[in-house]
This record gives structure tokens, C-alpha cells and sequence, in this order.
């Protein structure tokens, strides 16, 4: 008689982004004629950009042709885009990471789920408190997490680090020793940074500590601040104790395309272990590769001319990011983020809970925002907006809040 | 200090395909100028059918177009694609398999190693033997199959079904009861079939013991024969006991462009809980869906023009299984296999290994394929070839190989 993996009951409701999406259905059901702005989950609204399409017809016909047509990729993606990848996002970057310590995927959703699989089922993982809900939900599937508060809404094996408005949304390193220390910067919900130096104090404390750090990097191309880091490995010792993710789907609109990839350092190691020899492992067994199409895409983004209309794109989305800053301030709102990141992140009004003020907004305003508490305890009474809508939508979406007074 | 995943270390030698990948490559470093033919991995040759080329321009046209940019896509992936499996490779062939038990994923290789993540760790699996070492790798790494003994090449907590010349490369039920069974038809590597009837009896097995049959049927489009089932549907009884993998890799050629899904019928389940559920819950929590540009190719397969030309690409690598089947039938092989599956698995000559003999071909004739023993024991003696080749190869690869003697 088969049994079922008993962790995934544990789970609380169902992942975040698909509740929020019936919620909003079930409303759109119920009021068809109300033009719904969609300003939650952290999906992009720009078409991809023209060097990219180009890219993208040329890998088809390629396809099209027996000469140049491809079959399977190579397990840990094509070089020209692991080539491509360390040129641009690395050496450029003075940071030392070789093409083969690049592990290309279909995204950092995907890598960050199953990053954790490469570790023992002991370790204890530190999170961020707010924090994107897979590095925890994926650590519970694997029964890492213990047993759930339901009034705390905490997991009893989770190391929590609060990042409220009292430290600036950055966690203090914790006092409990974690194996495994989840961070991400630009942050996704808060949009908060960290400095260079801040970060070189998490890769000490890990190599003095012999944790491991998942950096996810996800959000780099909105970094617009002189001393914040786009890489871990800007800092020293990192390749010993670091693993890096990073996405297309932000800098480049690929939400819909499917790109990511991971780097691990050889130098990473658990005694005489690779954890790059882990990896490749997981990647050579249950992955099959990125689509050549998509990889030429990815390239792409690298070229010349691919640069240039990115940076516009990243330009677009935070002048939007901009204009929900200044209008929720000058609306009398408490807010952060917004700067280097694509994400705004707002004291909930008065004594409202986060999904009392996604409710109000919905119901009033028609605006999709993210309660701050579906990314853990200390969301709550916070509230994300994304600057990934169209420029009309989010100055409308503005002046709809605004009118909510 | 962070501990890594211990059962990655049990795991003997490298994934099977990647081992043979740099076998092949230093044979080549060593003579350049020597023309391999390539039979070994199931990777096809004969470019994208023109039906799915240009469902794949005007999907990246709509890309280009923020009217008709797709950002993330649904979690089970696109109603439209969904629909279209539905009704062609269910609906017609009189199974009952909704369009929401259906889940589009980026490929059989993935889902049949990410399936076993809602299972208990506790659950024993049976496999064929030889298998795709897919399935027993991904059981290794998850800690479910025991200690290794490397004499025998077994694990010690799994049920091994052998299957060979005796018995028609077709499993008997098995006497000790497992509750995971991993059944592929038509089989890779053996490219045996099962009846109807024979699949019935699994399907009654499966029911009356409280066991979850996995149904790999990857291969299904090579069926030419008229008792052989093309879904584990066809079987009464199947959706309380089934789950079925399928891929648009080999009946399409997406072996580089990534393609594939799962079905869970909503009646297969724990006591109260549907494994629908489960399945969904990994897919919305560690997957992000397959490219928009990827799911509309997968809908022009089912076009009445890509009907037509997939028809013809199928006919064109059974013509090379033909010529393959035939050859080594001259030449003195005993081959089974290639009528309803794209592979031909033949005995090695005289008392060679299956090593042996992949090095025997590779050396003397530049020919690479699969040796028996990479899919488990039972697989020692024999050997894999496929059709995939172009036709021009496999004929060359036919004759090196008669004139070996």
C-alpha cells in the first residue's frame, strides 16, 4: 500500500501567488465590467525586447533545418551562454567564476526550490522574515522545517531573521547557528538593499561559521546605488561558502520565456565533497536542459544591442517604481524599496492586517497588491506593490489609491 | 555546519548518458578525423516539423507585442494545450482524462524523476530491469532504495523485474508487494510492448494491492501494432491506481525544445487525499510552467498538418529501425525490439560484456550506443541501438557493423 510524502500536509493553504489569483478570479467573476490593475505578483508587462525576438526566430528556423538543427542540450547549458554569463555578469564585475561553475536552468524558482535537495534532511535553514515563500514551502516539502505555529505562523526548525522598519529591512546575523542561510538582495518583498560591506559580514560570519549561503540575485539589474553589491562574489571568501541564483525573467521579461541559472564554486566544499559535483549530479539526473531557442534568447540579452534596450526596459519599470514611491508618500503612506529594486513595500493603514488592506484595495480600489504576511510573521502589517505594470496602469493605480483617502 | 545529502554519495559512477557523452569524447580527441555515428542516446535528428516552426514564429511575434506578451504561464500549464492533449490523446482513444488532470511540464525526464518527491520516503518501488536509470537514480538520491552491493549492482530495497529473452522483456507481477511500480511501454531500452490484456493485469494488480503504478508512455507514437495500448487508461481500473508520463520528445522531435506532461487522474488517492493535489502543490511551488512559445508548439502537434508531418518523421526513423532490425538479423544478431519502439536491444556476441562490446563498436567501427548493463543487471549481455539516427547513418552504422563479422 502506497503512503504519501505526509510533509506536504503540514503546508499551510496553498502557495501564496495562487491564492492571490483566486481570490482576484473569484472577484472579476462577480464585477466583469471592473478593469482589474494588477500590481502583485511580480510578473512583467513589457514585450520582449527586439534583439531578443531577433535571436529567438533565428534559433527557430535553426531548428527548422536539419544542418542546425538541435536536439538535447548539454547538461549544464550551452557555452556560449555560460561564456556569456561570466564575461558580462562576472569578470566585468572583477568577481572570479568560470563558465563551468555555471549551471543554466529554466529559472530561479525552480533552483531555489531544489537547491535544498543537494543538503541533509538535518540541516537547519535560516530565512529572511518577510521572504519569498518558496525557499521555506520547498524546505518543508522535505520535512527540514519541523512542526507549524499556526498562531505564530512559524515552523519550530526555522531560524527566523525579522527585517521590519526598526533595521531597515536587513537581518542581523543570527544568534542560533543556521546550516543554511537563505538571502536575497535587491529583497524581494521588502526591496531592500544590503552595502557591500554588510555583505562581506554575512560571508565572514559563514565561513567562520561553516554555513552555506543561497544568495538569490534575482533582482541586480535595479540596483541604481553606487556601494550595493550585484554579486556575492564581490565579496572575499565567498567562493567558499556561497551559491548564487539568478533569473532572466527580471532584467530581461523572460517570466514567460524560462531562464535562470545557478553557480556553484568549485571551491564550495562539505569536507572533500563539491557541492558542484552535487549539483551537476541533480541537474545530469532530473533536468534535461534549457531549449536551445531559449538560450540563444539569453545571449542575446548579452549582445550590444540586447544591453541597451534592457536598460531601457529596467528604466521603464522604475520610473513606475518612482511614481508609486512618491504618490503613496505624498498619499500619507509609510513606504520603502522602490530604489533598486522593483518592489515597493508599504505600512499597512491604521491597525489593518495585510489582507485586510489587499481586500480594501480590491474591493475598493480594484488594485492587486501582496499582503505582507503571506512572506511570513513579520510581513504582516506591511504590503508589496511591483512596478512591473504599464506606466498607465500604475499611475492609475496610484490615483485610485490616493482617492481611497 | 551544513551536512550534505548522503544518498548522492551512494550513487555509483555518473548519470549513464553523461558517462558515455565523455567516453565518446575522448575516443574523438584521440581520432579526429574519425566519423562516429551516434546510436546511442535517444536524441532525435530530423528537424521541427514546418507546422511547429511556424507556430513557434508567431508565438514569438506575439512576445514582441505587449498586447500579446505572455508573462507567467498557468501553473498546469495553458488551457489551450491542455485541451488539445485532452481530446486527442485521451477523449479519442476512449479514455476519461480531463483537461485539469493534465499537467504540462518541460519534459518526461523531470517529471519521472520529480514524482517520487510526494511519496513517502517509506514506500518500496519495483522497477523493470533494465530500466531508464532514471527512476531508480532519483529513488537513490531521495534515500528510498537501501545499500548498494556493487557485485551485484542492486540495490537492496528495490524490486528488481527482470525482463529478458525468456520472458519476452515483459515483468511478471512480482511476489514480494511493492507500493511504487515503474512500468514503461513501449520500453526503453528493450522496445518491447505489452498487450492490453498484459497491461490489465497490472492495472487489477495494482488496484487489489494498494500500489501506484508510474506509466512512462513516452514512446507511444512508434506503437504500429494493433493490441498494444497507447495510454494506461485504455485499462479499467486505471484511474484509481495510475499516473501516466508523456513527452512530445520523441514523437516530435522536442528533445531540445522541452515538452512533456503528467496526468493524475482525480480518483487516484491516499485515503482522503487525492495525489491531484500534491502534484499540484510541488508543480505551483517549485515550478513556474513551461514557455508560452514551447506549450503553442506543443499545440501545433496536434494540427491537422502536424498530424500529417509527425506521421511522415515517425515513418522515417521506423524505416531506420527497420533497416537496423533487419541488418543485425543478417548479421547474426539476435535483436528484439524496434516494431512498436524507436530501439533495437540485441544479445552482445559470445560472452562479451556489454562494456565490452560499446568499446568493441566504438573502437572498431565508430559506432556508439548503449550498453545493456547501464540500465541494471539483467541488462548485462545486451545492448541498445536507436532509430534516431538520419537514414544515411544508420545504413553506414549497419554496414561497419556487418563487416565486423
Amino acid at each position: 500500500m502506497f503512503k504519501i510524502n505526509e510533509n506536504y500536509l503540514k503546508l499551510p493553504g496553498s502557495y501564496l501567488f495562487s491564492t492571490i489569483g483566486k481570490k482576484v478570479a473569484a472577484y472579476q467573476e462577480k464585477n466583469p465590467d471592473r478593469k482589474i490593475i494588477r500590481l502583485g505578483i511580480g510578473d512583467v508587462t513589457q514585450p520582449l525586447a527586439p534583439a531578443v525576438i531577433e535571436a529567438l526566430h533565428n534559433a527557430v528556423d535553426e531548428m527548422g533545418d536539419s544542418a542546425t538543427f538541435h536536439g538535447y542540450a548539454p547538461d549544464l547549458g550551452y557555452e556560449f551562454l555560460r561564456k556569456a554569463i561570466a564575461v558580462n555578469d562576472y569578470a566585468q564585475r572583477g568577481c572570479d567564476i568560470q563558465p563551468d561553475e555555471i549551471f543554466v536552468s529554466d529559472g530561479a524558482k525552480c533552483d531555489s526550490g531544489n537547491i535544498q535537495e543537494i543538503f541533509s534532511i538535518d540541516n537547519k535553514i535560516a530565512v529572511c522574515d518577510p521572504v519569498y515563500p518558496v525557499y521555506v514551502d520547498t524546505n518543508v516539502m522535505a520535512g527540514r522545517t519541523g512542526t507549524y505555529d499556526s498562531v505564530k505562523e512559524m515552523w519550530s526548525d526555522v531560524i527566523y531573521m525579522p527585517c521590519t522598519q526598526e533595521n531597515g529591512f536587513v537581518p542581523e546575523l543570527p544568534e542560533a547557528a543556521p546550516d543554511i542561510i537563505y538571502l536575497c538582495f535587491p529583497n524581494n518583498p521588502t526591496g531592500s538593499t544590503i552595502t557591500k560591506s554588510g555583505l562581506q559580514a554575512w560571508v565572514d560570519y559563514a565561513n567562520r561559521t561553516g554555513a552555506v549561503i543561497i544568495y538569490d540575485a534575482a533582482y541586480e539589474a535595479y540596483i541604481s546605488e553606487k556601494d550595493v553589491p550585484h554579486s556575492i562574489y564581490e565579496c572575499e571568501g565567498a567562493r567558499t561558502c556561497a551559491i548564487e541564483l539568478r533569473s532572466f525573467s527580471k532584467n530581461a521579461g523572460f517570466t514567460g520565456v524560462r531562464l535562470g541559472f545557478t553557480v556553484v564554486p568549485r571551491d564550495l566544499k562539505a569536507g572533500d565533497v563539491p557541492l558542484h559535483d552535487l549539483w551537476a549530479r541533480r541537474h545530469g539526473t532530473k533536468y534535461n536542459g534549457a531549449p536551445y531557442i531559449v538560450q540563444r534568447a539569453g545571449e542575446a540579452v548579452y549582445s550590444d544591442a540586447g544591453k541597451t534596450q534592457l536598460k531601457e526596459q529596467v528604466a521603464y519599470y522604475m520610473k513606475n517604481a518612482k511614481i508609486i514611491l512618491e504618490g503613496l508618500k505624498k498619499a500619507g503612506y509609510s513606504v520603502s524599496g522602490g530604489v533598486n529594486a522593483p518592489y515597493i513595500w508599504l505600512k499597512t493603514p491604521g491597525s489593518m492586517t495585510s489582507w485586510e488592506f489587499f481586500d480594501h484595495l480590491l474591493f475598493k480600489a480594484g488594485v492587486v497588491g501582496t499582503p505582507g504576511a503571506g512572506f511570513g510573521p513579520s510581513g504582516e502589517g506591511y504590503f508589496r506593490l511591483t512596478a512591473f505594470g504599464s506606466h498607465e496602469n500604475t499611475i492609475e493605480a496610484i490615483e485610485r489609491i490616493k482617492k481611497l483617502g
